[in-house]
């Protein structure tokens, strides 16, 4: 194993799996935000942090702290209702091992990431896109509400002033396929998506499906086949190989095997880097929705669009671990847009944030197989390692920004 | 109002107000079989029987009987959960005036036709399609066994022997637009078409709906959509105006806005008189499901094939039902096959059977707001009055058959 003379690669996977054993489940874990198991971890995670010459802080969001140096990396301990080891766990840990052999790093587990309550809410409070008092009110699917949950992991201090960081670094497993895929070790987010996402509701007439004739029929379930087709057509000539849509959430009434559907309602989700692209996107989505009524005789209602703009990554936070990936592994890394939400969306309001990612194979991910080879685990830790190396001994913010 | 003049006329629409009173939801009813407000039905009919002269009897599957004569006329007093006041009902309380008036006529309502625990339950059992210790087995939705629910309601006696019955006529409520949209009072049915059905599933990859890109998925979904399609395409070349086909309940998994569908079951279900045309249909839509999967890479599973035959209407009895249509409704009826399942299904493996159909205003039906205009529950009164009389007086099966 090419890690067995390498003691910081050994700590670092033996702290990995320390933190994999609590909430264990199979070769997954389960550590919802505030239940026993995750609180048992940000406790562990504090002592580590103390450990390691950190000063620990747990903040009235329950985000964890390793307070010291200015540059902040870190990621989130909570995982999904069947979480991978990984997901979350790789970031917070490797930032541990890096702030352990470097004085002038910070660490930090955000709170509730993987969305019991909200989604990403602990770096959503810190950030200020959402106030203490409005996550409070968020309720998780029994109706316990942040407030509540959040007097499992009672605060040891406030929420550290963001201007004690220079600069947000967030190691993360990739959650799709495309470093797998391609053979790659490590890939360097150029940018998070924005996401946009609609609630389309088509009405046409419940019926008995014996009964009523095709030619008498306005079936929403063919409404829904129809808008597939359309939107599919509708972009084509307006995507790249890395915009991505997605109809995901149905409900179809009565669904009864007998009935012809009165009413379907599903979700239309896009997700682009680019602002302008998302918007013609949405054009021609609804666009294509619209056509299709029209056509079928059906009612149509689109809901509002709920919208998260994409966040461009530093470019100096993205040389930097260019740089070291080219050290590291020359030649097997790549730059890529990240197609899902991170912690670092909320830090990049802050301050300037990078992204590097670890292969999951098989691109597993809020699964209880999710994985990643020790080998690619430790090639982006050593990255990380040479990146805050670079991003230590000069000025972050001497970097500058994409343009938009 | 045409019926003021008309004793037989006036009884029969204060019995089924009578009737519509028991189990009342507004304009609808609640009466699932052997509730307590079916059982109260039930009983109020038996003294309804006795009254009209006839010898009330319970057998024991709930079928209450009013016996007497060799026709056999009548249809079902249990509803849907959210029943119309006719569904059922008309045709029993018809049978019971036709009974008043003609000694020759024996009437029924048959039990848990609207399937609280089968479907056709109580006719099934009668007509020997299903042994009364399968039919004890039947769940309903709540996992109260068809066993335990019929001792609300004692057998007062066996079962009737079928052989005293020549023929059997259901009034019924067409429960579909034909008659209401063409201006039709009555519908003479021809056939009850047979149905088919398959459940479908379609498996993918479930994914991240952000990190996957659109050329490494798998989409149930769009599956789905295809397989709409194909199967539109396919029948096409096939099918009557009278032929339908429905995809009617569909369950996503994992049904989220963020994950790209990894499994999608469906049910494709089609109807129609004509058996080879049911056989064809079969072909062209297990070929077009086969052919989707090869084209996307989806996994296809394609249950067992539930299978209600069709069953023809006796040619005689259709007869005499025309010239009595001619009499009362002269160029306002008409032949039509019934897309809907009906007891007479089950009890023309046992006997000629035929159906009346009134019209359902705007083809409503398995809801509150089922109605049809007295006038035409009249109309259809006098055409079975008449076409009784022409029956009784004559023997019925001197009728053939309709060619298979």
């Amino acid at each position: 194993m090419s890690t067995s003379s390498d003691p910081s690669a050994d700590r670092f996977l033996s702290d990995l799996n320390e933190l994999r054993a609590i909430g264990a489940r199979g070769t997954g874990v389960v550590r919802r935000a505030f239940d026993t198991d995750d609180v048992r971890a940000r406790l562990w995670l504090t002592d580590r942090f103390a450990d390691a010459g950190l000063t620990p802080r747990i903040d009235p969001a329950g985000n964890v702290w390793g307070l010291r140096g200015r540059l902040l990396m870190g990621s989130h301990t909570d995982t999904q209702p069947e979480g991978g080891w990984l997901d979350g766990a790789f970031g917070v840990i490797a930032a541990l091992q890096v702030a352990r052999e470097n004085p002038n790093v910070s660490v930090v587990s955000f709170q509730d990431e993987e969305g019991r309550f909200g989604a990403t809410t602990g770096s959503e409070i810190w950030s200020g896109a959402m106030t203490p008092d409005q996550a409070d009110a968020l309720k998780d699917l029994d109706g316990v509400a942040f407030g509540t949950a959040r007097q499992a992991l009672p605060a040891t201090g406030g929420f550290p002033d963001p201007t004690r960081f220079d600069a947000y670094i967030e190691p993360h497993i990739e959650q799709g396929p495309v470093l797998d895929t391609t053979g790659q070790v490590a890939g360097i987010v150029t940018a998070i998506v924005g996401l946009r996402q609609v609630e389309v509701t088509l009405g046409g007439q419940q019926n008995h499906a014996g009964t009523t004739p095709m030619d008498m029929r306005t079936d929403a379930l063919r409404g829904l086949s129809d808008a597939d087709y359309a939107i599919r057509d509708a972009l084509r000539a307006i995507v790249t190989p890395r915009s991505v849509w997605t109809i995901g959430h149905v409900a179809v009434h009565p669904n009864a095997p007998s009935a012809v559907p009165g009413r379907v309602r599903f979700t239309v989700q896009w997700r682009d880097a680019d602002t302008p692209r998302l918007d013609r996107m949405e054009k021609a989505i609804r666009t294509a929705l619209a056509q299709i009524a029209a056509a079928t005789g059906l009612s149509l209602t689109i809901s509002a669009t709920a919208r998260l703009p994409p966040a461009d990554m530093d470019a100096g936070l993205r040389s930097a671990l260019a740089a070291a990936a080219d050290t590291h592994a020359p030649g097997r890394w790549c730059n890529m847009p990240s197609g899902a939400l991170h912690d670092a969306t909320n830090v990049s309001r802050l301050m300037p944030a990078g992204m590097l990612f670890a292969p999951s194979i098989g691109g597993i991910s809020h699964d209880f197989a999710e994985d990643t080879s020790a080998d690619d685990l430790v090639t982006c830790l050593h990255i990380l390692k040479t990146a805050a190396a670079t991003l230590t001994s000069r000025p972050v913010r001497s970097a500058g920004r994409s343009c938009p």
